[in-house]
């Protein structure tokens, strides 16, 4: 049965002060609840309908913590969907822990990308791109914020990330690094790309100058209106297409 | 100054049958604000803060309608931004006039992409690539929804649209017409393409069978990862990309 603790327990995750002091986050829905099932993310609490258990009784076979049948209507009230007919997960946020890149892969890094729904975009991108690890400055948005989770449509199991001083990280991997300018090379010019880290700018400042001096090549999506700029999510995806495209497999 | 009937009416913009009833919308924020008053939409109020009004003069000067002083706190009330300090329009609607395009240029058609923020978002891919025309179907996002124009950042102004069943206009037109499948012609690979309509479908649901009939090439983003699919506006994105750098200015 749901308690009234666990009730008010669960709406304090949506304020990022609880997350951070729990060390956890939530994830609604039929899709992403069974990526995460499925992912090495540890579930602690799993909140489900009857139709969605039925569903999903192969995924919930290894699940040994604590299972609570609801209601959808109580789904609605615990999460910020409008509609969750199926399950919500309570899930252990993972630790911060840096990683370096192989010279082989394509890698994201992210400079203050304040809008979760841009965030969460951008990690389902990569997901999409098979890039595997992305890099977050501090002030970016947060991983676990519910918008994020949401936008990521699961992709947030497979990509593994930290938040870190993109100074220290770019000093320390002596790496190529691509940024988006108005004066770059067009991409659709590129005749080869070297693996390395693609770099996007906030929302409104862009690069920042700090972090723009590690950039090894500036890079330009060619356009063709009258638009001044492209939404950071849209630019990353057809940056990472361009490349995927030089690079191959 | 500002009555309250002119605080009352202004917010009645917020809803589609107040917008609809009266033919009119709302724009805010300065870039907006000033694109609008660049193009050729019509303004029937204009409501600036004062430093908007000594930045922009050159702007205001051919504006002949009515004009109210108001301060950022007024702006704020009366529009969706949280914050602005600038301007806020209301603008008459243009009328549903269909257009035929060339067969030397590429537009966009939308089956029933719902979600506000991806109708915006694809106006202003549309307008980067230089894509002046979209048809959209009946079912589409509302053009003028407060959220579909502050997500165009001023692009609204310059692309060209009517909401039509896709169907007819399809009949009538016959040009070519891509859309994104999972088994179609990987992107990457194309070495040609003629220019035509780029067709793009439903948040969940996809292209609908009824239109799917239509189309006479079947293209495929490719995928690296595990992610399902992309958004409706970032998979936009990637074909006008790729259509762009194959057909050229």
């Amino acid at each position: 049965m749901l308690s009234k603790n666990t009730v008010k327990f669960i709406k304090s995750l949506h304020q990022k002060k609880y997350r951070v002091a729990e060390g956890l986050f939530f994830v609604e829905g039929e899709k992403s609840v069974v990526e995460v099932l499925k992912s090495d993310f540890v579930v602690d609490l799993l909140l489900v309908t009857e139709s969605f258990e039925s569903r999903n009784s192969p995924f919930l076979k290894g699940y040994k913590s604590e299972l609570i049948r609801v209601t959808q209507g109580q789904l609605e009230q615990l999460g910020q969907y409008q509609s969750n007919d199926s399950a919500l997960a309570i899930v252990r946020m993972k630790s911060n822990t840096s990683f370096v890149p192989s010279d082989r892969e394509l890698i994201i890094a992210l400079d203050d990308v304040r809008d979760p729904g841009n965030l969460g975009t951008i990690i389902r991108i990569a997901d999409w791109y098979g890039i595997k690890k992305m890099v977050l400055s501090p002030q970016t948005a947060e991983f676990y914020n519910p918008k994020v989770i949401q936008a990521t449509m699961g992709s947030f199991t497979r990509v593994q990330f930290f938040y870190e001083n993109l100074d220290v990280v770019f000093a320390k991997w002596k790496l190529p690094v691509y940024g988006a300018f108005l004066e770059g090379d067009n991409v659709h010019e590129l005749t080869q790309i070297e693996p390395g880290v693609i770099l996007m700018g906030n929302e409104s400042k862009g690069i920042s100058p700090e972090i723009g001096k590690w950039v090894t090549k500036k890079v330009t999506i060619p356009g063709f209106g009258q638009a001044e700029s492209l939404n950071v999510a849209i630019a990353t995806a057809i940056l990472c297409d361009n490349f995927k495209r030089l690079i191959g497999k």
